[in-house]
């Protein structure tokens, strides 16, 4: 037997999720690790770790857009969730970012997220098809981006380094994540967008979102998720499970990240904060609707947001399930 | 706290193979299981379980292939290789699928396998932009049904069932797998294209591609790897890694799986099986190349094939790294 030098095993295995079931036969398992806060903040469920700093990628777009409106930026409605969206490249969307643009004597160039396809898959092949190409409007945090920029144009910081950890509107961000989190940032890495990424623990991302829904109404926590709950389209989009649940679960604030990273605060302060060890976003309904029914929501919105098929021959043949 | 019902955990969590590193940052990690055999055939190192059946989904298609030969289907060169095929949908591919349709009188109506875009992301882009639909022939097994309902129009058996379990042909690839990994089928589903899906060993579809590697010349099996090294680019695609490494490692026989499971055989009886337990195609490569690299392959391809880049910004912040 080969003998292999002792390799970087880190801490104990997360449980698994959800299992990818074919024809009957488990072919796949996703593992990761939830908490789910109780309405009085306590931690009711952990699974896995929860304590370990991971970057919650988008999941942090509210609390950077709760930054860019304590930088002074006055946006709200739509062009708030927007701040705090990873939409998914439709019509609406494109047309919104361009828009606030133009408000702040802004142009496309002076975006920095890299030009791309919408998130959609409708909506990409639509695009191709039509022979769009990639565009930054079209990536899915271009309204993230504008409104750093708006920011920053308004309080005349600089705009070519709007994406400094360095540059004064990232470091505000930097502090409202903490503040936000209640925890210390532990590592600031580089989004896909190209923004700075603050890693902080699951339990501190449920502790986020906790408390901007119990904020006191007009502060500016509360504002940002005010606006995402009344604009769920705009924060995600037309086939999105985000959207599809602050639609139809009343009073719930949810925020996908990449790397099959999700946080879902309810009004009653419940929240919770989930990721998949191996960042597989076909998991996260599934995995997601089971942790929202063991949270107590009762909701037909949960089957929809839980469905997975799997297909064989163009028929469905099995499906990804939660297993917890 | 709340209790949780005693979820169905299995055996013990295989180990990471691949971490997921975005700045420095281990933001993820892909568990698997991998088999390596020495030439001899012994087990030379297991990871995870290597012993319990998977569905090795395209993996068992030289086994496919070889049961449409032992059938009576007189195929040879690039064909075979074709019938062996998950292709990149590449106009090579589907001009030989459709010329080797109509040398045996039938045409894409035949085809069972579903209408699909191109497997390679970039042929499917520019199947897009131009206008194309999803067709059978663009299918990445077309090569393989093409193969199926050929065998099975030589010996009169019927074409409109040739997907069924129970078809004289799927009953004799059945027998084809069992003999060449020499161990039972466990389990028999459906695979994303339709055809039956027979579930096998990791350590069992290691020793079916060291048999075909080591088969004596001019037999089914010998003849079957003999095809696909020799037309590397008809089994995958121009841009994929099965193709690289046939082309640069001498001898070798490697055919990927949906679901991110791999089998390699090395000319001398080396032979490796892996699945990664999420099915997350992304952790291939870096896991194959040091795989091989552990297997004692020294080439500059695998590099190339252990190439993984991570992106912030359109810039690459980070990689996926095998870390076993």
């Amino acid at each position: 037997m080969l003998e292999l030098p002792g390799s970087a095993e880190p801490a104990a295995a997360p449980p698994v999720l959800a299992e990818v079931v074919r024809s009957g036969f488990v072919e796949g398992r996703h593992r990761g690790s939830l908490v789910l806060l109780a309405p009085d903040g306590t931690v009711e469920l952990a699974l896995g770790d929860v304590t370990t700093p991971v970057f919650p990628r988008s999941a942090n777009k509210p609390m950077q857009a709760a930054g860019v409106v304590r930088a002074g930026l006055d946006l709200s409605g739509e062009r708030l969730a927007l701040a705090a969206a990873s939409h998914s490249g439709e019509t609406f969307h494109r047309r919104l970012v361009a828009q606030m643009l133009a408000e702040h004597g802004l142009t496309p160039e002076h975006l920095k997220c890299p030009p791309d396809l919408p998130l959609d898959p409708q909506e990409r092949e639509a695009c191709l098809s039509s022979g769009a190409a990639r565009d930054r409007l079209a990536m899915n945090c271009s309204g993230k981006h504008t409104a750093m920029l708006a920011a920053s144009a308004r309080r005349g910081w600089p705009l070519d380094s709007y994406l400094d950890p360095g540059h004064p509107l990232q470091r505000l961000i930097h502090r409202v994540v903490e503040e936000s989190a209640g925890e210390p940032v532990a590592a600031v890495g580089t989004d896909g967008c190209g923004a700075p990424l603050l890693a902080i623990s699951l339990t501190g991302l449920a502790r986020a979102f906790r408390s901007y829904v119990l904020a006191d109404p007009g502060s500016v926590p509360r504002r940002v998720a005010d606006a995402m709950r009344a604009h769920p389209e705009y924060v995600a989009g037309t086939r999105r499970h985000d959207t599809w649940l602050m639609r139809e679960v009343p009073g719930a604030l949810s925020k996908t990240g990449a790397e099959a990273v999700q946080a879902v605060a309810l009004p009653d302060g419940r929240a919770l904060a989930l990721k998949v060890e191996d960042g597989a976003t076909r998991a996260l309904g599934p995995v997601l609707a089971r942790a929202l029914s063991l949270a107590g929501v009762d909701s037909p919105v949960l089957d929809r947001v839980g469905r997975a098929p799997l297909l064989g021959g163009g028929r469905e043949v099995g499906r990804i399930r939660a297993a917890f």
